[in-house]
């Protein structure tokens, strides 16, 4: 018995590390639940602030209607996305009439901003909607509604051989623009509009590109700032912008 | 009459603006309330949520206590750690016993990390406390335990002329180190102990220095991964830690 009990005890002791372990395993487990519950109850209280918050919305649409180039301005006197905006989008956000970003239900896994514009020079669509979802794992994705671009007007477009092929304009990627090519193009709305988050032209596909980067930062600049505090940034804006008259000598 | 209404009618849209913006402002007022709203009930709740996980952090202390070299193991398997944890921190993490972060009731004004000691060869102090305090309007300060170090073991201590003067030590900041020196420091242990957030040297006070975003960076870390999953961190050391005889050829 004396021997046996010693055996045992020296059993415990060999397993000592590993019981102690399943211990502390055992433990996180109930930390893990109390996290989970407390992430539930977040979720649940963002989710029901954003359905408190929609009418008021409505009402604030109603009046930014009465505001010409509210939103426009408001884009302007962010200070960061004020550095992107070159003098062609200023002019496409002229024609800027309604911004809207809407959460999905279930907040973490996305939301979508929507642009809404006159009739404008540049293309048809009345509205430009860009959706971001993140999906099991956080992959992030993105999608844009299909730019319908006036004749010549798609600054991605190659023109084709026309006289030889069937005329159709090849598109190339937003990271294949030069330089020069982007100071005469919408920064902004070019950077918007791409949907290209990972470098498809680097081996590791999951590689983020520049480009990609550049526009979750905007999407998220106008969902996180702009659009929850529009007053304070078009109140900036007379701060930002350069005096009229303040032409290069 | 016919008149006076023209008249109204024209003061109403010279005023248009104005007016609008008003509105505008009213709204986006109804808005600032639900956010306030939301926010205060997410602190409630992360308050909530710090009361039952305490009692289950004072049983994993416990558990914890009987695995040796717990969170040596657990701070050493987190992969942006590991790479500041010197063969000198290694050393002296040996001594680790308890590692506890705690936030403060009001979960947003700071938190308190603090690191207990087994007797050993650099300081007398049995716990070294850090603790991070955020301030109205979003600045940080930081204050640590002042350290009792063995005679000889500081290593910010500039040897005074002791034959000539009082054979005081003179201290110098973390950032006078040379790169020299800090290959052979506990440079984990240094950045944690540094309290200077702002670059007192250079003009703007407001500077923030680059060993204070590093001491910010390793208390977040220590409070955000490793106090609330170092289990994680722990069973991953193995993969990170080199094989015991990789030694240079």
């Amino acid at each position: 018995l004396g021997l046996m009990e010693k055996r045992q005890r020296t059993a415990a002791k060999d397993n000592g590390d590993g019981t102690a372990l399943e211990r502390v395993k055992q433990v996180q487990d109930q930390l893990e639940e109390i996290n989970d519950e407390a992430a539930t109850a977040v979720l649940q209280i963002q989710s029901s602030a954003n359905a408190k918050r929609a009418p008021v919305y409505e009402s604030r649409k109603t009046a930014i209607a009465s505001v010409p180039g509210f939103w426009k301005r408001a884009l302007m006197g962010h200070p960061w996305l004020a550095d992107i905006i070159t003098d062609q989008d200023e002019c496409i956000l002229s024609y800027l009439t309604e911004l809207t970003v809407e959460e999905n239900a279930d907040v973490k896994s996305g939301y979508r901003i929507a642009l809404a514009f006159d009739v404008n020079p540049l293309f048809h669509n009345s509205v430009i909607e860009k959706r971001l979802s993140w999906h099991e794992g956080g992959e992030l994705t993105m999608q844009t509604t299909p730019m319908s671009w006036k004749p010549g007007q798609d600054p991605l477009a190659l023109s084709g051989d026309s006289a030889v092929g069937g005329g159709e304009d090849k598109k190339r990627s937003f990271e294949q623009l030069t330089v020069e090519e982007g100071q005469r193009l919408p920064l902004f709305l070019l950077t918007l509009l791409n949907d290209e988050l990972h470098d498809t032209e680097a081996g590791d596909s999951d590689e983020p590109s520049a480009a990609g980067a550049e526009t979750e930062a905007i999407c998220d600049a106008i969902k996180d700032e702009v659009w929850p505090e529009p007053l304070k940034y078009y109140q900036d804006f007379e701060d930002i912008a350069p005096p009229a008259d303040d032409a290069a000598p």
